[in-house]
């Protein structure tokens, strides 16, 4: 039986986990402080969501927050704790990303000047973002690492004090918050599930879930292209590279506070694929109508990655964020129908005569198939002088239809093939 | 003053408006019909939408019913009130849409065998969502009018309950219940704007709204395309055609009994035309992180294109609903960063000798422009034999940047032009 998260004994686990860094009690206080200035999100079940993965999904918003993600309660809570004379000194933060506009914002709304220093080739918009929020930017560094030293230096320098994206005790007792929520609006919740990079949001997790309910299970998600965290617990030594859609738990180095909350309270960490966090965030757009990033969709990426771990049980998700560039979107999306057969191109040999086009269109009508885009190619095909290739993108049910289609279009003698995915 | 609307005197005003087919007591009985089978969505102010269009903007989220629309408060309503005669021999329903989900959901609940009507060329989509609630589904017709006769027939044969998708008492009354929880949630709304086609839900929301609260302004807001009611309210004659992103209030035929209540109690009717649409679309995607469809998207649409006529006052918008194939996402998302200057092709002659690209390259990223596509074409340029054409898909920050990307190419000395937007 879950117990009543409202009447929790959070003081008695406190005691059982003294040696933490981050206790309940710090979790419910950063609660009471940033109370009425971060929203309360919504925590829904997903009705068919849960019928596709064969459990009882709840999902939890954070990607409505103001700032669009869960970052704003540690920055929140970090803010609080300053003291009037460096509130009036001002902040520094690096990144490139939610922290960065949870800082800006929440420092704006509260007086306090903020820096925010982020590497070069961060994405404009990001840019754009955090000075809407009233805080003066600094592009400096190749890397997040360079971004972080200059961070500190600059911040060193000038008396600024440092808002650190997570290994920081106030930064894990505010996004823990998160936790206490989800069990009072979902006191059956057996696991939770929660996108991690530097393990700022899972280790406040874990503090306070734990702490309501010991045998809810914590499981960690982590982009199998940046395994940091799950290396650090699992003594592992994968490598991390590339590009990720998870950009926001796309973390090298881990934090040491939040490695040492998650080695004793997190029952696992899991790897995704890229696929499948498109995937998750496809899903969440077309069924759940909500834009979520990569990172935010790694939890849904894993339940779908491997169901029979969940089957059966009431399973919490936190939708960490929704800072997803629309150009991103759009090109997920398209990847998706692709990969559902929806979305085809197709490449078919013609003879170079009038009348080629009108014949397949037919064909393709009379299977049901829309044309969406055609293209004749007569210069760089291998096809003899008088032939041409004709690309068609075409929209099928799904699969088996596609096949049906490619079927018809041999029967009645053309050569098809399918040239590639796009 | 805005009443408050939990004590408003509900049957004062139906004495005044005897003689209406819909009385707000009809639809207060709606809302305790329909009570716990459909969701009381959200209702929430939008800081950044009401900064940018000076107005405080409120938007009711029924996207994010269970079939993504409100279609399904008019269609249970309308399913409740069977006899159990009629329930046992079904509903017959002819929609491409909404409806057809709301009906179908709602049916199959109720254990009330449903047969939907879809016109011929209906996407795959929402026959597969129509067929996934338990529906049987018929493709018959041309046209929505061709399908609505066969559904008649068919309904009349087979001794079904036809469920009209707007011109029906007791669908009007569930549409309006919508009017009622957001006066209930925010008292201060002076304006609704509603996205209007057939008339079904602006006249249930206009009966129950004027009730409450006299002083209340409705205005309806239909795509130019299909300016069907404004054409039978103002007596115009605007033609009826084309393709809009916003088919679900692309209605030819208003209904005869919405629009008697329309003319009577709604303040007036606005035209709003495919660009505004599209934007409202991206704009709902890229701030709220919510997906909804044309339909859903014409109120902020109607908001955007004339804000002065809002400006300062408490304005609540209904997203009608969130069907829209991830497809038409995907092309909305792209032609909006096209729109704002930051998705751009733009072409460039080059001599055809090595070094060409890099040079290009480079002066690309130097301005900070990101390179998303490229392409060189030898063949079909005006250029002379030696001569090819770059053709380069650029991001860039906004409108001015994009400006300062062309100059810097220019003055390195290359004709560099954009052949058309995407």
């Amino acid at each position: 039986m879950p117990k009543s998260p409202t009447n929790a004994p959070l003081d008695q686990y406190a005691s059982d986990a003294g040696q933490l860094p981050v206790t309940p009690n710090d979790v419910k206080a950063a609660a009471a402080a940033i109370a009425g200035s971060v929203i309360v999100t919504e925590c829904d079940r997903s009705r068919t969501l849960s019928e596709i993965c064969g459990c009882q999904l709840w999902l939890k918003f954070e990607n409505l927050q103001f700032t669009s993600s869960f970052k704003e309660r540690g920055a929140l809570n970090r803010l609080l704790a300053l003291s009037p004379e460096e509130r009036r000194r001002g902040v520094v933060a690096m990144s490139a990303g939610n922290h960065a506009q949870g800082v800006a914002y929440h420092a704006n709304r509260l007086g306090i000047p903020a820096t925010i220093v982020m590497p070069e080739g961060t994405p404009m918009v990001k840019i754009a973002n955090t000075r809407r929020h009233g805080a003066a930017t600094v592009i400096s560094g190749k890397t997040l690492e360079e971004a972080a030293g200059f961070a500190r230096t600059h911040g060193k320098a000038e008396s600024l004090t440092m808002i650190h994206p997570y290994d920081d005790p106030l930064i894990i007792a505010g996004q823990g918050t998160i936790a206490l929520e989800m069990i009072a609006a979902v006191p059956q919740l057996e696991m939770l599930v929660v996108p991690t990079g530097g393990g700022g949001l899972i280790s406040g997790i874990a503090v306070a879930a734990k702490a309501l309910n010991p045998e809810l299970q914590i499981v960690g998600v982590q982009a199998q292209l940046y395994p940091s965290m799950y290396n650090a617990i699992k003594g592992e030594d994968l490598p991390m590279r590339g590009d990720t859609l998870a950009e926001g738990i796309a973390v090298k180095a881990p934090g040491a506070i939040t490695t040492g909350i998650i080695r004793r309270l997190v029952d696992d960490i899991v790897l995704v694929t890229e696929d499948q966090i498109e995937r998750a965030v496809a899903m969440l757009i077309a069924i759940e109508k909500t834009v979520v990033e990569g990172a935010g969709a790694a939890g849904l990426a894993a339940v779908l990655a491997a169901p029979e771990r969940f089957a059966g049980r009431h399973v919490g998700l936190v939708l960490t964020g929704g800072n997803i560039d629309t150009r991103l979107i759009a090109s997920v999306l398209t990847r998706e129908l692709a990969r559902e057969g929806r979305l085809t191109e197709i490449a078919i040999d013609i003879v170079d005569r009038p009348g080629q086009l009108a014949a397949v269109s037919a064909l393709l009508a009379e299977a049901s198939a829309n044309i969406i885009e055609v293209s004749h190619q007569r210069t760089f095909s291998d096809l003899p002088a008088k032939g041409t290739l004709l690309e068609v993108v075409i929209e099928t049910r799904d699969r088996a239809h596609l096949e049906d289609v490619m079927k018809r279009l041999g029967e009645a003698g053309f050569a098809v093939w399918l040239p590639g995915r796009r």
